[in-house]
């Protein structure tokens, strides 16, 4: 299997490459390919030093592209990438409401890969990490209203993005002033209820993008859910606070059974041993921390939990490579 | 008016004097008190420099004392203050949950702090913001069910949880492990979802604060509401995702004009020009921000916004001052 990521040196590339090894994906081989700015430069992986392409106008010689360069580069190639025979693994949102492109997180709709016709779309990062939980939580209880708000690290904007939450974090320190240039507003201290650009429903798009694609790969038009995202200062792992309404009954305990069998998911939910989920914890990890689960005060068959997952794992990279294992 | 500040060097203690001297307090003497480590040094207040004193047993020359030194001293020493002739208005949870003892957010229940037997409790901090924007929200579409979820900064654990923040902040960014003290676990571009003890029910007691608070300064002890109450590497603004279900239907519109008029409130609700509340521009303010104001995507009659408040002012000294103003 040829697989090739375009986008490499940008932080989900990079994970990408990292995660085809930690997981030993049965490659025949490995094409990288970055803007031209990073020609001559080379990538490790599996003990080679893998060089960074220029990518070309048309085809790829790659039976997998795994495309994490922007929604405007993936338009404007992955039409040649399918002609020229690939499968395309796109983690931008350029594919992600077109009906004829599955949009998959394996632990949820690994069915729906296989009718790809040459794309398949990877979620938004919040999208993904809330599906994992919330899944196995909604075929046993029926999940009927959902809330969440988002503790959203900076790596959501990429490798930049992280680079000026530090840069500014460290003019904080120092008594300098902090500019914003990745984010609307400095991130250092702060916390923005604004990620994405603001719908005219009043909603950010990010937020509406939970929506719409829990929906999609739920294959559940009617579900109900609301967002607040907000990006905070962290580095690298989204966390959620999640209330959901049922339509049967659930307790803690059966949502914590339900859980602690479900694939990808991690319970850490420990109170008096100061265990609950944190991107401190879930940072580097291949499964969604669930904890904090308790029952709702204020809807009937609610629940309460909280959930922490690696932004640049399951929330991108881990589960474009996860896609590609069902197509092996 | 003889006034004394009981716990001076404190976080609430230092805002404390700064904020009766920005509002003209008119107090006739000020005295401030302070454990016996800060004896001999001074704290600027209106051009003097006033003494911190050891505080005695018993009485104190005060007609009010600001108390912001904990539970357990509060409840050692009020009793002997009130005969003294003092009124205590105390900022720890000490007396909030005594039927006998206000609870007050002048913006909502001034009365209230009218009808004290000597002492009148200072709500938490997160109850404090979420009550200036919810009352009057309550007040023309009457809330039914709230539910907030919290971007809390160090400052909820006093100077010392922000001087811990900075020390692991700077750490964290020359490459060494932070290692947490105040905090259950490092704070440093991590989020916490644990403020206080956990309860038999699974909530934390910052959680509980807010539904048990809230209902009492509310005068009503039906409204359902629920939190989670997370810590946040911010230094001392509170943020809050606030869902609420009213009775009556309510637009954005409505609620902004409402929220407009409303006292304590500074609506900030221009997404297009980047205008929301944030810490960044909520800290050393007065003022309550609100914004993010939109339609609820799973809530009949509901209602999603956003507020940002500084928790040593609205959450604590500006609120036990402007309870002391209503005493004059």
């Amino acid at each position: 299997m040829r697989v090739a990521v375009v986008g490499a040196t940008g932080a989900v590339g990079r994970e990408l490459v990292k995660v085809l090894e930690a997981r030993r994906f049965p490659l025949s081989e490995l094409r990288l390919y970055a803007s031209p700015r990073s020609a001559g430069e080379t990538i490790p992986f599996c003990g080679e030093a893998i060089p960074l392409e220029v990518l070309p106008e048309g085809p790829l010689p790659a039976d997998i592209v795994l495309a994490s360069a922007g929604g405007g580069l993936s338009k404007r190639h992955a039409p040649a990438w399918v002609a020229g025979g690939s499968v395309v693994i796109d983690n931008s949102s350029a594919f992600r409401y077109d009906p004829e492109v599955p949009l998959v997180v394996p632990e949820v709709n690994a069915e729906a890969a296989r009718q790809h016709q040459g794309i398949i779309a990877n979620p938004n990062c919040t999208t993904a990490i809330l599906a994992v939980a919330l899944w196995p939580l909604h075929q046993a209880f029926k999940a009927q209203r959902v809330i969440v708000s988002t503790y959203q690290a900076a790596s959501g904007a990429g490798a930049k993005g992280m680079q000026e939450l530090l840069d500014e974090t460290h003019k904080v320190l120092h008594g300098q002033a902090a500019a914003a240039q990745v984010f609307p507003h400095p991130l250092a201290f702060n916390v923005l209820p604004h990620i994405d650009a603001f719908q005219e429903n009043g909603y950010t798009r990010e937020e509406m993008k939970v929506v719409w694609e829990t929906r999609k790969i739920f294959g559940d038009p009617e579900l109900k859910i609301s967002v607040t995202a907000v990006r905070v200062p962290t580095l690298r792992t989204h966390a959620e606070a999640v209330t959901v309404e049922f339509a049967r009954p659930v307790t803690p305990e059966s949502a914590r059974a339900v859980l602690e069998a479900a694939p990808g998911v991690r319970v850490v939910d420990d109170p008096e041993r100061r265990a609950y989920p944190m991107p401190l914890t879930a940072t580097g990890r291949w499964e969604v921390e669930v904890g904090r689960i308790r029952k709702s005060l204020v809807l009937e068959n609610g629940l309460d939990f909280f959930v922490a997952g690696d932004q640049l794992l399951k929330g991108a990279a881990l589960n474009a490579v996860q896609i590609a294992e069902l197509l092996l």
